[in-house]
């Protein structure tokens, strides 16, 4: 029997009315750990609904895991509860500062925290109404897409759309060139499974974003950091490093590099592939940020006709880092060779689902203009950021021509790493320069978000720094 | 100019025709790579369409990447157009029937093609409904949901839900001991990187999961199969394995063993915790097919609770394979190791749409009925799969309980990879034995999926054998 003063005031659904009164007897442990519950027809009388309407809270309570049912003999109160706790613990704060602090900081946030550290842009400056638009389609495709694995390579459609834009830059590749992942850094980890082992070297830019000394961690290598100028790599430090080090793998952003927003210049574009030729070396070419540039810099990828440069990217940042999918174009023969190891350790690549909303997003007429309308403002942003900053004497190292990013030094020589654990306490989360710098070189930096910026920041570093 | 002729037929958009309009000229040759496109005012005027209906068309040609828009002066073809081509290469014929033959046969196979060796059931088992329900509410979700990366273990909701769930296994298990994943098979990966080595041994069923092999065999790890018997592995061959090879692992699925449909009993579960604790041995329990049981098995994870038992899972099986989603349960310290290692080698983890689009099927009380009729429709059609293939002499190995597999030997001893590989010119994908057998002891046997079985499999089949 379930009292009727249990049944909670209307203006809920009833099927919802009579979810909430059997929670609220088993919370109150009016209904005990295998306890029957009251049969459909007889509850259905009492409250004056529907029988349907009681198999529908009953099986949606099922669902939950409150009740249990037993066939043939109606449902039961579930035999443990585990009451709902609380929100997660985030990283604990006193976490030391390394490559893991800014992102888990930056993920765990809640939402009142500012995160001028992070990494992308706040919702409101994504193209929220064509990836609505492109899920109310995507609801109505065909059976298999919705429920299927897909192809090993993924989505034919997107791998198409990409070729095509690669073939606008000159990059003559094929759907077979391409291979989907779900993520662009699931794409370097695949290629860095395939190429490297345990002891093997790997060349980054000094700064380089903190994530790849994460993931070449994991790796077990040697990771060595050559000093990054605004036009790309040190070339002589660079060349020194082929020589000496005899890395197998050199790993970098050609345009708007994380974190500092620089672009490579064709001449460094051409010595890089130069020395990469006669050393051997293989080149990941990760595009992440390629679509913020407002004309198009120089491309390693392009230059090299993908032969011994790897290109991989996402639409995490212009398009939605929730429908996880990136992509690796190569050469075939290494494309076949990672289609084995995506399946072995993931069994097939992205969602086809998530690829065919990014299609969908990308073929959306609107999303072309989004992006034209997203790199005016950010133009915009960065300017207004750099006058602030300007006032705090914090001036950036190099004026990005695209991106969100802005690579400062901060005056008075303090330790960055100090200041983004106090702005922590206040609610702020930052980027401090040697997270990104594997020689610690950047003590003294901060990459700073400029769409993630506000007048709360800003007061925040005027008290660490003033 | 863009003649008239150039237009196709009425029927179609607005926006379309003039797209189809302008493609057929770039094919056509009569606009080359390079060519200014008319102005917007212009082929609006020719056309008798808006303005806004040329814009609409060059910003979703521009998407495609046939045309560029140059900032102030117009929109211009692309400098270099790849021929779309056909249909993706699949894996070569002939290739080697090793673990990675049937999964790539069976995802990169054809519509036309038959799958009886997949191991998913087809689209119209599944539940679809629900699926277009939960897109449609969540296309009207909040933003952040849409287009952030979500927190580091993923969707606290869907955690929190399946907490519930192992709670009434009696798993008393908090969203914190939960971390999702991209799918079942990355998060075996995840806990392999975590604790293995190369070098290291780790124990499988055999038969077992062709899949594991393959992962396994990413990991450089030594391989030792324990023969598998109707109630779990053979006992004291796998406490003679413990003994002789000390493997840091074993990766088992205790509920509707793939590929046989066998469970554990709960004495063989008791004696295999037992042997591991005496060796220190983790377990990874994979409960991929544990939502097809009609009533619960028991579980190493629960006996267990969470200790040195790692529990994973998906909903690819039950849910959608499209919508790639898995999880971890398991003790905090370990979850909080795979956090890190998760974010290096991902950047997070699941698409937080796609927890999202969990969490509503599940939530939906209709999913629950959708389980009990798919249970009973399976039960069904392992019957008639079992009377059908006793007329070819074939037979189970064991009968199983749920699940859409049956594990069985051929007559007349063939090579079951021989076989496999002359139904696949017949259009047929089959699941050989030894795909399955790190012993290669299963030549002659065959994995047959219930619900991908009809009347020209078995008359293939009968063809071959008889």
């Amino acid at each position: 029997m379930i009292p009727n003063e249990a049944l909670p005031a209307l203006g809920q659904g009833r099927t919802e009315r009579v979810m909430v009164a059997i929670r609220r007897l088993i919370a109150s442990h009016a209904l005990a750990p295998g306890d029957k519950l009251p049969s459909i027809r007889m509850l259905a009388r009492e409250k004056t609904v529907s029988p349907s309407t009681v198999v529908e809270a009953y099986d949606r309570l099922a669902a939950e895991g409150l009740i249990r049912p037993r066939p043939g003999s109606g449902f039961y109160v579930a035999a443990s509860i585990v009451p709902a706790r609380g929100a997660d613990a985030h990283a604990p704060a006193d976490r030391a500062v390394d490559p893991f602090w800014v992102s888990r900081q930056s993920l765990d946030a809640g939402r009142e925290m500012l995160r001028p550290g992070c990494g992308w842009l706040p919702p409101d400056w994504m193209p929220l109404a064509a990836i609505r638009r492109a899920m109310r389609a995507a609801a109505k495709t065909d059976d298999a897409t919705l429920v299927e694995y897909g192809s090993t390579r993924g989505s034919l459609a997107l791998r198409r759309l990409l070729a095509r834009h690669f073939a606008s830059e000159g990059i003559e590749a094929g759907a077979e060139h391409v291979l989907l992942t779900s993520s662009g850094t699931q794409a370097i980890d695949l290629i860095c499974r395939h190429l490297l082992r345990p002891g093997d070297t790997v060349l980054v830019d000094d700064p380089c974003y903190f994530n790849f000394r994460a993931l070449l961690q994991a790796h077990a290598v040697r990771i060595v950091g050559v000093p990054y100028a605004p036009l790309g790599p040190d070339m002589s430090a660079f060349e020194e490093a082929l020589a000496t080090h005899r890395p197998r793998l050199y790993l970098t952003n050609s345009a708007l590099h994380n974190p500092t927003g620089a672009s490579l210049s064709p001449r460094n574009a051409h010595r890089i592939l130069a020395a990469a030729t006669a050393h051997d070396l293989t080149i990941i070419e990760d595009e992440i940020f390629a679509d913020f540039e407002p004309e198009r810099s120089v491309r390693l990828a392009a230059l090299d006709a993908l032969n011994r440069v790897i290109r991989i990217g996402s639409f995490s940042k212009t398009l939605s880092a929730s429908i996880r999918c990136g992509y690796i174009a190569a050469r075939p023969d290494l494309t076949e060779a990672l289609v084995d190891l995506q399946l072995a350790t993931g069994f097939g690549g992205p969602s086809p689902l998530a690829a065919e909303l990014v299609f969908r997003t990308l073929s959306d007429g609107s999303y072309y203009r989004h992006l034209g309308s997203l790199r005016g403002r950010l133009t915009r942003r960065r300017r207004e950021v750099v006058a602030e900053l300007a006032k705090l004497d914090v001036h950036p190292w190099t004026l990005p021509r695209g991106g969100f990013y802005l690579w400062c030094r901060l005056p008075g020589a303090p330790d960055a790493s100090e200041v983004a654990r106090r702005a922590l306490r206040d609610g702020i989360v930052l980027a401090p320069g040697n997270v990104f710098s594997v020689n610690e070189a950047a003590r003294d930096f901060m990459r700073f978000n400029v769409a993630q910026m506000n007048v709360d920041v800003t007061r925040l570093l005027q008290r660490t720094l003033g």
